[in-house]
């Protein structure tokens, strides 16, 4: 069935109520959102882009689908300190999709537009001949001057994850049938958390008001080649102890059958768990504030002079893998170390 | 020759100059921007996404085609009157784009990112299976409660618009070759429409000031469907003379010969002019306000009571044609009147 709807009617029909009657989104009415800005706030935005095929799979649940790309730009939010105030989706719609993708579609944007209290405000919708493609521009405030920074990391300063890493990458590879795993629980988990990511805009606030907290970021491209980034960002370097690293008690087990797939919990992405540096003495204000969150914590290595991200295991040896995280344009892959 | 970059480098090599070092970019390092809003003004937002094949010819010279990415937004920032402060570009680039042309992408860019000061302030670089597919963001201020919008005309206002229409529709039909043109002139003006539009932006902001101006909004779905919007916002209808609207020398000489196109010039879209109401008592104001900054400036009709458009042909009869302006869905399409 294809789209019996313009794009008028699709906006009209499917996507104005998702501004929760929020005055800056003028309706959808407008080519622009006006807006204001808090005093002592400074304001936060950041787009992202999903393509089908890339960032998900086609046969994804629209839900899913709609839900991902709004998260995806809440945790880069999260990871710089900043409460979502708005969101804008640019879509570009295959011509043939049909009405009940739509509409499915709507609803996992509206679910997630309520959970994080973040209206629709703008944005376009086009068709395209090529894959579903999904911009989302989300905005946020965080305290001025409070911005969580890659720069800020500091030679001592203890690295910290929020969550547990790898679920996703592993949730991907049981999702396309790479892995199969009997346990039932532990494969809607992991794949759970593929589809449907969480992003920690809630701790992301409360971290940017903390102080002794350095370079922060949220891991979506893998935790070493994300953490690389801080290393880069701060002219520092960082070691990672192997056996620190967070994992659910679904990924362990995958963990367990298949020890080499600690390289996708190093590199695979799609975590958008909170990674971030705290100087030594604010390290247990950080670990208590998680726990008021009822989130899991945890430090996995420290910030130290040179450069790059070491990842030592358990026998002091230095992990090596094919490649440090995700990357779009495969001419420029470079080996990790 | 294949792209030899990751998107890092993309980054670092050819968009981080883009900032115009700009401090709320915060260098392209980080995943958002942070900044904040002068005293007295609003943010104006609006996101756009242009895909090749649909929004431009894949062959179009990448300057081009960056430079419409940016002005399409800017236009939109025009309509509402506000002055552009920066831009985001979500770039979805086909895998095998190569050097050359991500070089003279990033020079198109730096063109108007530099003309309109609006620098680079963040965005994402990604590889489609598909075709490129660009989605910018574009900020603006205005001063507050002074954004023009579309649901503001009243009954006896004079309909505006500026500059020529129908040049770029033309412009495209030219570079396709569903028209041949011996005046290199012309050829030269009228496609220059299509691949570089001129957004108002001087214009609109000077617009935002003025009192007495209603409904506003640029033209980019063509004019009688645009008008259709800023009718069907302010729960009114518009009467405009079709010899009255604004034509180019170059589209004048090209009518002549196909006076049929007429209909593109009313529905063809991509014109990026500004359409806009203004009281009656206002109307010279508007006029020397656009006289001050050498832009043509055409009364077209009067907005009325009722509802839609109605075109009327010196004749006196009513000007009918087969679709209003450009959607999206063709399932969708509806006929004009």
């Amino acid at each position: 069935m294809d789209v019996t709807r313009s794009e008028f009617d699709i906006i009209e029909q499917l996507f104005a109520s998702l501004t929760l009657g929020d005055p800056r989104a003028l309706g959808l009415k407008d080519d622009a959102a006006v807006l204001g800005l808090p005093e002592g706030r400074e304001m936060v935005v950041t787009s992202d882009c999903l393509v089908a095929g890339v960032h998900f799979r086609p046969q994804d649940p629209p839900e899913s689908i709609a839900r991902k790309a709004l998260r995806v730009n809440f945790s880069d939010l999260a990871g710089m300190g900043a409460t979502p105030t708005g969101a804008f989706l640019a879509a570009a719609f295959p011509r043939d999709v049909c009405d009940d993708w739509l509409e499915a579609f709507a609803l996992g944007l509206k679910e997630d537009i309520e959970l994080f209290d973040a209206p629709l405000l703008g944005g376009d919708t086009v068709a395209t001949p090529g894959p579903l493609t999904l911009t989302v521009t989300a905005l946020g405030t965080v305290a001025k001057g409070r911005a969580l920074r890659r720069s800020g990391a500091k030679a001592g300063d203890v690295i910290f994850v929020s969550g547990s890493l790898g679920d996703s990458a592993i949730g991907l590879k049981i999702l396309s049938e790479e892995i199969s795993l009997t346990n039932e629980k532990h494969k809607t988990y992991l794949s759970g958390r593929y589809l449907r990511p969480e992003p920690r805009t809630q701790f992301g606030a409360a971290l940017s008001e903390l102080d002794g907290v350095g370079g922060g970021m949220d891991v979506s491209d893998g935790l070493v080649q994300d953490l690389g980034h801080i290393c880069a960002a701060s002219g520092l370097g960082a070691r990672v102890e192997l056996d620190r690293l967070p994992l659910s008690a679904a990924a362990q087990s995958v963990l367990e059958v298949s020890p080499d797939l600690i390289d996708i919990v190093l590199t695979g992405g799609d975590d958008y768990e909170l990674l971030f540096t705290v100087r030594e003495d604010a390290a247990r204000t950080a670990t208590d504030l998680a726990k008021s969150l009822g989130l899991r914590l945890t430090p996995i290595g420290v910030i130290e002079a040179g450069q790059g991200v070491r990842v030592l295991r358990p026998d002091g040896g230095q992990w090596k893998a094919a490649r440090t995280g995700y990357r779009h344009f495969d001419g420029a892959q470079e080996s990790g170390d």
